[in-house]
């Protein structure tokens, strides 16, 4: 079943409206839901791999036109010598000279990394006609590393470190794959949105509650904050003494502001609060993460590449990092990431830009290859109906997906020859 | 000589070809210099503003979209109105919600708000018949912060601490106005360019030593480190024990490489050394400035926004604060740096995106209403002919711009009836 080269790449904007009051948050009180999508065709025409990145409105066809430059070298490559060596790939188009001033590593086109990125670990995952979580638990360590681009980490993680933390992991890995049977457990992100009603949230609340789910998230941020901590306070109160509670601000206190809303939100006995203030701000979260202990600070949904999670992590500035293949570098840049969290013994609980279709296969090699917690993974169902495959939960877990690919196929796209 | 309101809009895409191995650099060998122009319309026809970002390559077309999208909410604003509180404006705009996710306040769209807003204050300083250093001038120490965008520096400085900044200094500002007829000193980066060859370099450092610049730049970063050390000695030989050199490695050194590389680049007693790793590495910037003291540390070209700057002043990375209002969201952005960087007495040495148009009417406001040392401006003529009204140096000075606005205006685009 090998596949010949890529043939032909395409990319599409594809836009979904949510229902009302789904995805709203500080920023965001209608979004759309848009995938920057890239299709890689194989020769033989069988196969295509599929990825995308997420964005939240019409700035999507910028990510799209970025695909379009950004994917040309791509055209003609065998997928199995790309993927032998995908960590200089990735380099290369990461530094690419007509586009890499408008980042570096951030923004438009490193979004346009992820997602001809994500489709080529698609295709590649697809050609050997396994599930990509196991198609990453097939290559020996050396073969894993070649998958990143370790570059700009080599004071804290080179080549060498980062097979030796792999192989020193392989003893516990059949123990450890248990989680295959098990499902690796999910929390719900969508009992609290901004905008719903204080009756929806504790009705969606009490629904997950029943589904399963142990866990919820909560949106905060917005300019009543006396609203915030009533909700709060409720969700508190839905979940039981022993739910689990997280607190999303999207980065809309200050830090002034932050320092108080944290201090009273810390009442309600979060896990974690999330994204307190402007992502960039890493001395903030930094301070706030001595200030709030023992609750913890989450984030990474906006932070660009490995190179600013390296210096998140040394300065002790998150405990949950929510690394997200759609916003990084793709799958590549995340299992670099999740190399660097593991080496600083963070736990990683991704952010979903892809509502969890890559991230369920991403967080089971986590597990199994480097012990990663099996914490949670989020759970976002808004866009379930759109995908070939979309994530299954069950008793609140993902179950384990079997399809060959990294479930990332659109029914949309299907008429465009993707199989 | 009111200005009604911004009538149109027009975006365009400029581009032009350099001389062989003008602004190569480590990670460019052919640049082409590209402009992503913005120009408004006044409603009586008379009066356009240009504003513009840098780009280095095809990757400007993304930029220029992203300007279409991005300027929408200023078609029929009155001029003088947006300008009375453009802090407003510059906060709405790198927070439209269909555009934001893409960042946020980084990579293409932030280069988009820095051409829309460059226009903006082009068109005001037009609209009262005076370069863009005499209205920023003009301005009460309340109407300049109001230009300003403070959010996310509530903890070092907020606007009645900016405005008691600028009051402070109005005593000075007479004095400090003979820079006015002295001219502020250039230095000169194109010397030093990575693919010129030794006596090339040399030839050029002669001349500009015959044109009356005393302080010089090299590239350096290549991949053979022997060339990078040899050049570096030749331009102190060429510069003279009391001329004043700095190296610029364009973000290519690891942190271990740049440590080496530093150590032993500091034997020729350069000012500074710029952009040592990747641009991102804060901590790495940090650790390098501790340890190559007294040799200083200078960066800021591809710093995205006011609160990474923040982080850098804070942490101590960064000694020179190359900002550059093509890269940052513009004037605004750059004066907000400005008056951070001033509060930890550091200088702003700005990285010239714009070949100095624009900054050589920030530096003459920054040195006479804050005190930032008249260090130098950097100097790079390629594009010199293309403007309207190109800098122009004496003496190794920039001669101080009598014309009305920001010195945006690009001949090319005159006949779109520009004036």
């Amino acid at each position: 079943m090998a596949i010949s080269f890529i043939d032909r790449i395409t990319v599409s904007d594809v836009r979904y409206r949510l229902p009302p009051g789904a995805g709203s948050d500080a920023v965001h009180v209608e979004p759309e839901y848009c995938l920057a999508v890239t299709q890689l065709f194989s020769g033989d025409g069988k196969t295509c791999g599929t990825g995308f990145a997420l964005t939240l409105g019409e700035g999507n066809k910028l990510v799209c036109k970025a695909i379009d430059m950004l994917a040309r070298p791509l055209k003609g490559k065998p997928i199995d010598e790309l993927m032998s060596d995908f960590g200089r790939t990735a380099r290369e188009l990461a530094d690419d000279p007509m586009l890499r001033w408008l980042g570096p590593h951030k923004g438009v086109v490193h979004l346009a990394l992820a997602s001809i990125t994500n489709a080529c670990f698609d295709l590649w995952a697809k050609s050997r006609g396994v599930p990509l979580w196991q198609s990453l638990l097939d290559l020996a360590p050396e073969q894993l590393v070649a998958l990143l681009d370790l570059s700009y980490l080599e004071d804290l993680l080179d080549q060498d470190a980062a097979v030796e933390m792999l192989r020193r992991e392989l003893p516990r890995r059949a123990e450890r794959a248990a989680i295959l049977q098990q499902g690796y457990p999910g929390y719900d992100t969508s009992v609290g949105w901004m905008t719903y009603d204080d009756e929806k949230v504790r009705e969606l609340t009490k629904r997950a509650i029943d589904n399963g789910f142990s866990a919820f998230k909560l949106k905060v941020g917005s300019r009543d904050r006396a609203r915030d901590l009533r909700r709060a306070a409720m969700l508190r109160e839905c979940a039981g003494e022993r739910g689990t509670i997280m607190f999303d601000a999207n980065q809309q206190w200050t830090l002034p502001g932050a320092r108080e809303m944290c201090k009273k939100l810390s009442q309600m006995k979060p896990l974690w609060i999330e994204e307190p203030t402007h992502p960039d701000d890493m001395l903030a979260h930094a301070a706030l993460a001595r200030e709030i202990a023992p609750v913890k600070i989450a984030c990474g949904e906006h932070i660009p590449n490995r190179v600013v999670f390296k210096n998140f992590f040394e300065s002790q500035a998150v405990h949950y990092a929510q690394a997200d293949c759609t916003r990084l570098g793709g799958v590549s840049e995340f299992l670099t990431v999740a190399l660097l969290a593991s080496k600083f013994r963070l736990p990683v609980v991704p952010h979903v830009g892809d509502m969890g279709q890559i991230h369920q296969h991403l967080v089971l090699f986590l597990h199994i290859a480097l012990g990663n917690e099996p914490l949670f993974l989020e759970y976002i169902p808004h866009l379930r109906s759109h995908f070939v495959f979309p994530a299954e939960l069950e008793g609140g877990r993902y179950r384990t997906p079997q399809e060959a690919g990294a479930s990332t196929d659109l029914k949309e796209l299907l008429e465009q020859g993707c199989s």
